[in-house]
């Protein structure tokens, strides 16, 4: 049993409307019980991720009605466990904890999660900052290189590549023999990505850019490309790749629709799918997914680090989304829960 | 041998530039020789096809280097033959010819055509007209209804409906089991169509036509659009189907680029990809596309019947496309050559 004392009433951070941060309140709240095969988690923290800011403004793929509690991901420690010996065996535990399913989001002093599927175990040597943001982007990062070597990709393009994401997707994919073609929109990104190792970095506002990107996909051979962006990018990057090519679209960072020439559908046998990572974790199977996530625990010290830029206090949640805003890039945002 | 005299000149239509249908002149020029296993068409009729027109401008996926002869298929009767058994067999027949390799475009009074695969004989009851149009449609038409019924559909989509192929699609898939949706943007063409024995034709101006395309698309259960128009359209469609549909996009009447939201990708499993004829029957073997020629020949009475609105001499060829580009739906516009 847990010696920490479980308080009556928690802090919560509660989204009252799809309208963005400043529809988001603190307040205070009952900690939950947790019932049959489910734990409490005492959050520590938890990161703010772009699908954290697509959930505020109504754009996720869930949209249960409003209030809700917003948060995809976190860490914590449990203290209380309801009825069953899996919830049990999780006392005491640092765990990573999903945002979705039972109990909901995570920005929260206290969370009930399933013992299926919401709470993992942490690796001990991992700290509780690290292991919040130990899902979302490890397991997408470790997606798009599964993806990748599937359809036999010696190169892919990326876009927002110095993002957290695109950056675990630069040293995984170095450390599995595949070439990144990164594209970012800043020279000051071309540099720190360039200083971490990759290769190929190009900015997507040089006068040359759709050359180059042409260049750079032919030359590597790069087919399939992620894009995390949308709007007129999808189709410069369509564009400059080769026939048979695929670009998977997996967020709208721009706020834009996508946009591709027809040619390059009906001319180039070229596609547009998406990708959404609850259900292509649901596609892999208990087993591969434990896998890949007991590695990912492991790679968490070196190609699926996050840099972390600046703690906030939960209450600070609303200041610290609008800083995140004015750079995206550049290390996560973290609440600290209490 | 054949008993017609072939001239030393012939009248050609010429693309001189890509830049539409001005930039067509008519010239006298030598009529070509037929080489080993070739045979000279005298071509009688050709249809004005929306391939043509992308051609014009340059947004078809062959683009020679200009100036070029357009024309993307024709009929005529075979008047000389050069070397080689299955070229002589040939003579005197009359014939499909496609306005690709060898030869090229079939906008000419006479065309020289390989045997493999430039000209196909015709049946002896179809007629000249109806033989000018008997490949890249009911092909077209039969290519789709076999796409859908590999995809399992008892139900698609189908944008600019009321066209010769969209009629096409109709009958054929009226015969086939297949229901289609379809959309028009003219209430004479949702007429037109209805009465052909349509039963969902959906015109995309009325107020209310996103929930009524939405409402059909999953009564029906259609997962799978035929889009000839891109732009704005195709993201109406998409968001119409249900989850996991995909948008196949051959024509871009509208000359805007394809536009979808994100969410549709990521969080709906859509998928937008493309058709083009020629690497479709490239695909799919001799055997099949001779089959589906033969039966088209067959059907081109009944349900793959195009009907003819206006024929043209070679000469007003730039009238002839003027008239179509204010009318699209409606019938064939038909150059005759001599």
């Amino acid at each position: 049993m847990s010696k920490i004392k479980i308080p009556d009433t928690m802090m919560v951070a509660v989204l009252n409307s799809y309208s963005g941060p400043d529809a988001i309140t603190i307040e205070e709240r009952p900690v939950p019980k947790p019932g049959k095969n489910e734990v409490l988690v005492k959050v520590a923290y938890a990161p703010i991720n772009p699908s954290d800011l697509a959930t505020l403004h109504g754009f996720y793929g869930f949209k249960d009605p409003t209030p809700i509690v917003p948060g995809g991901e976190g860490s914590g420690e449990v203290v209380a466990a309801g009825p069953g010996l899996m919830a049990k065996n999780f006392l005491g535990k640092k765990v990573a904890c999903t945002g979705w399913g039972v109990g909901g989001g995570v920005w929260s002093e206290y969370v009930v999660k399933s013992v299926k599927g919401g709470v993992l175990s942490l690796n001990k040597s991992l700290s509780l900052e690290q292991g919040a943001m130990s899902f979302i982007n490890p397991l997408t990062a470790s997606a798009f290189i599964d993806i990748s070597k599937k359809a036999g990709q010696k190169a892919i393009v990326m876009t927002a590549a110095a993002s957290s994401l695109g950056r675990m997707v630069n040293r995984l994919g170095r450390s599995e023999g595949i070439q990144i073609v990164n594209i970012v929109r800043r020279d000051q990104q071309v540099e720190l990505l360039k200083s971490q190792g990759a290769d190929i970095v190009l900015n997507s506002t040089a006068s040359d850019f759709e050359q180059q990107l042409h260049d750079a996909c032919h030359q590597s051979n790069a087919h399939l490309a992620f894009d995390a962006v949308a709007g007129p990018l999808t189709n410069q990057v369509i564009k400059a790749m080769p026939e048979n090519s695929k670009v998977i679209v997996f967020s709208s960072l721009s706020k834009q629709k996508v946009e591709v020439s027809p040619d390059q559908f009906i001319f180039e046998n070229k596609r547009v799918d998406g990708f959404w990572l609850g259900p292509w974790i649901s596609n892999q199977g208990v087993f591969k997914i434990m896998g890949l996530w007991k590695r990912a625990q492991k790679q968490m010290q070196t190609s699926l680090k996050s840099e972390v830029r600046k703690i906030y206090p939960l209450q600070e949640v609303k200041e610290a989304i609008q800083e995140y805003y004015q750079q995206m890039t550049g290390g996560k945002f973290l609440l600290k829960m209490s």
